[in-house]
């Protein structure tokens, strides 16, 4: 089929279909497969994309919010996006995925709000700088480091804080750095850079040297970059960092940036995870 | 009356009448108004006590996502706080807080998404420490800096970043830090921490040296602390410090951290607020 040999992997696992106003249907793709459901970014991007795609959007995104509350399964999906309240310049979104469940009626697998606006040209400061680092060709392409399918549409170039070798309990620090794009090549937007968001392993896994149970619980995204300066980063490479703060009873929150080659913040994003042991 | 004199404002300004399974009624006070609404702590601490009192509650607040769509007016409000998700550890919530419109119809004003989970034991690291500062008696309590009322409900007792005496656009840095507790003083719980999570004033004020109208459009706060360290940390003082991350075409993140007195991490919080000029 020439329509699969021609889009990209990204657009075909975010494509969406209205069934009507604000109701999409989406399904999984193997190339964002996680271990027991897809990769929870393609999830975030899938959300933004239905709201990109109704008919009143007003504005860009500007903060995006993703709980996943259960595994998303193999197959179709639903999304429903409303906007529940239009003002001048911004708009407020709450947003369910659901499937089918065991019983047959529909579960919520995923839930969502975002802040879309329209955004106007205003003083403006990057307080938190990207760090001077070499190039990504200084750094050798990661390893797939588990068995993913999602892992291999990034190309990934470990800067610090590689994925453990060992798992010896040795960790010192929950930092990690990247130079990452996607696979194959697709110029930067939205749905992508909400997806790139959640690239990082469990800090869990890097603090502790230890491979436990976890899995993002939610995710919350601000874009800074508008869609011009999307469009300038292009197909090039993004520096992404993130680094735990608190692990603490099951649950560790991590915070991340994520700039263009250029060094112009694109995105913030903290997550929540929930970890075991 | 007798109930008006014991209960604390916190208290009364949350306070919330069930009129059905999960929608519940309450009303804006006075001693949490900000300039043309409630303060956005209070509100967040109103959704969260939605969920607190509904009877399908399964575990503690694990995370906190409030969006503010729309200014609160005087007068009542409707919370509705539905459990769309229960598994067997963690809880998914979305809420929404309407109020009635111009034609009398009700307009949703806040969004809101949290989970809920029951906690467990497990291995925990601090990577983000708190800094070593002076205790709060070597600080003065801050004087009110602009005349809302909820800033009355603090004793504040700035350490570093205090509110700009001159707007003479001098501004260098966007950290702030203070001593803060509850006036009158009030045990912390959820709801408290969730008010606190929000009580800095804009950072591009302090980054600026420069007053702009400003205001949080979405915050989502993380709770590392449970109810035993909650109580643990009584009516004592928490150490609470933000900064700005990125000052862009209308809109600023805020990362942030809040500890008790003895240096353990209670919650951290990020923010995007609108900007202007």
């Amino acid at each position: 089929m020439t329509h699969q040999a021609t889009i990209h992997p990204l657009d075909e696992a975010i494509e969406l279909r209205e069934l009507d106003r604000g109701i999409y249907t989406g399904r999984t793709t193997r190339a964002y497969w996680n271990m027991v459901g897809p990769f929870g970014g393609i999830t975030a991007a899938s959300m933004l994309q239905a709201i990109m795609l109704h008919p009143q959007l007003l504005g860009d995104p500007v903060s995006l919010t993703v709980n996943y509350a259960g595994a998303v399964t193999e197959g179709e999906f639903t999304i429903k996006a409303n906007p529940v309240r239009t003002n001048r310049s911004t708009q407020h979104w709450m947003l369910t995925l659901e499937q089918p469940g065991a019983d047959g009626a529909m579960v919520v697998a995923t839930t969502a709000t975002a802040v879309t606006a329209v955004r106007r040209e205003t003083w403006g400061l990057s307080d938190v700088r990207m760090p001077e680092v070499p190039g990504p060709g200084n750094f050798e392409r990661a390893a797939p480091a588990f068995s993913s399918e999602w892992f291999n549409a990034y190309e990934m170039r470990p800067v610090s804080g590689n994925f453990p070798q060992v798992w010896d309990d040795s960790g010192d620090a929950s930092l990690s750095q990247v130079w990452v794009r996607d696979v194959p090549g697709r110029p930067l937007d939205f749905m992508s850079l909400a997806a790139a968001s959640d690239l990082f392993f469990p800090r869990v896994w890097l603090r502790r040297a230890r491979r436990v149970p976890a899995g993002t619980v939610s995710i919350t995204t601000y874009f800074h970059a508008d869609r011009a300066q999307l469009q300038q980063t292009g197909t090039g490479y993004i520096f992404a960092q993130a680094s735990g703060q608190e692990f603490r009873n099951g649950f560790f929150d991590q915070t991340a940036q994520l700039w263009n080659a250029d060094g112009l913040m694109l995105a913030t994003s903290n997550q929540i995870v929930y970890y075991k042991e």
